[in-house]
């Protein structure tokens, strides 16, 4: 497998929503952070998942999971960054750091790994645009523009 | 319009994930928990809401509404009561009241509006069946078991 | 009361976890949108809810109400515009409005109302650094610069 | 570390909410089922997490897993499986396969590592009532009531 080496900073807001009686941000909720940051990084490398759908594959989850070291909450500004480390063939695996903005120390890391599918569902090699894409942004580290206030 | 005078008791336990900061099941939970409620009363008429998909329907909610008078928290069992009063046509009304079991005042009060649509999304009249069943259960009031432990 | 005539828009994208099998943002969602938006023009008048909550004051939902006009989905830009018409007394009302970016036919509309309480749930008047804050931006339209990509 | 050998099957209904537009259950819930799964047994063995909670502790997740091997959708009742095999010392490991109701092969399977904490977030060792409840319960197999219709 080829190398990568891509990663992208995207941003959330922790919502009132997102925490929950213990005051921190409920544990299953890093995986939707995780999503927005995969679908921003995509859009980035201009191969949105989206049009990957449209094109007639989809790319469902076969595998997550997360550590988290400390606790986030509400209106907490969290960076999360998403790296393709290698070349996906029939399955593609994404890590996540998240971060408070402006701190070292991580909140949270974990992986998803998913599947190449065509609209039944049935097994594919990642599509040939898809891998120009990854192949093109290859070595670049994008940091996204700050949350508005 | 005919009157249908239904009604349909559904239980649901408050999980963690539900609850905030403030330590309370978070507002638009409760839309969760009147979705569950009108998918279950759906089943018990024998017209569940996964058949009228089969056969080409979908009941989009239009309009939502909820009065929230008292807090409910982690490990409360609450029954929503939902009450179809009258014979749809284009749209249909549910309502709800959303109780602590084994108390009288209650939690939140709601209701929803659906169109009945295509799926095209085109507005339609009810369909047969689903009328049919709505009267062969109409003036009964049904409560679902207790949640196991 | 008096008249405040404040609004601010504020920005969601859509992600995957909102949408539903019916392709659409599942309705309850909206309520979490409107909860980012309101939570958006606090801060930005100087007046963030954390704060609140840290003077032992809380926002609690009373009422929410929402109209389901177009559909959004996946990747959709969802404009949220929020509007403090009156001044408050013991409670407070917000208005919302959701267009996807660059059209004018509401996807949305809606609105909730919040009751001033201390930190046992009692009611209580607003906070006069909260009115100040209201007072001080009456007049006001603003506008969030754009989502990153 | 002695030998727990405890599990527990917990039932839920997939609900429209937890859909996406792909029609299966999107992946994060499954970490809400794992929640009520556990909290079920906790019931189930007399250490409901709430008095655990009013005794001071907490059990934050410390990590998290899910492997993903067949879709589920709107309807399916999902029996989750919860095991405890081990007895916990300063951490707390609980294993989960789904299963659909009357079928074999497992829709997910995963984990949760939790931290015994004070309110603080100090670590502690699991409380002896804590324990206790887990040898008394060592070896059972318990298996909830079929959700109502």
């Amino acid at each position: 497998m080829g190398r990568i080496d891509l990663s992208h900073r995207h941003r959330v807001r922790v919502i009132y929503a997102h925490t929950d009686r213990m005051n921190t941000v409920y544990y299953s909720r890093y995986f939707e952070y995780f999503e927005a940051a995969r679908s921003a990084l995509l859009r980035r490398i201009e191969a949105p998942y989206a049009e990957l759908e449209k094109a007639g594959y989809m790319l469902p989850v076969v595998e997550s999971h997360c550590r988290y070291h400390r606790a986030a909450t509400f209106e907490d500004t969290l960076v999360i960054e998403t790296r393709i480390d290698e070349e996906p063939k029939a399955k593609i695996r994404l890590d996540y750091s998240v971060l408070k903005e402006g701190e070292e120390a991580p909140v949270a890391t974990g992986y998803t790994i998913h599947s190449f599918v065509d609209a039944s569902f049935r097994p594919v090699r990642a599509p040939a645009p898809f891998m120009e894409a990854l192949r093109r942004h290859a070595g670049q580290h994008y940091d996204e523009e700050p949350l508005p206030l």
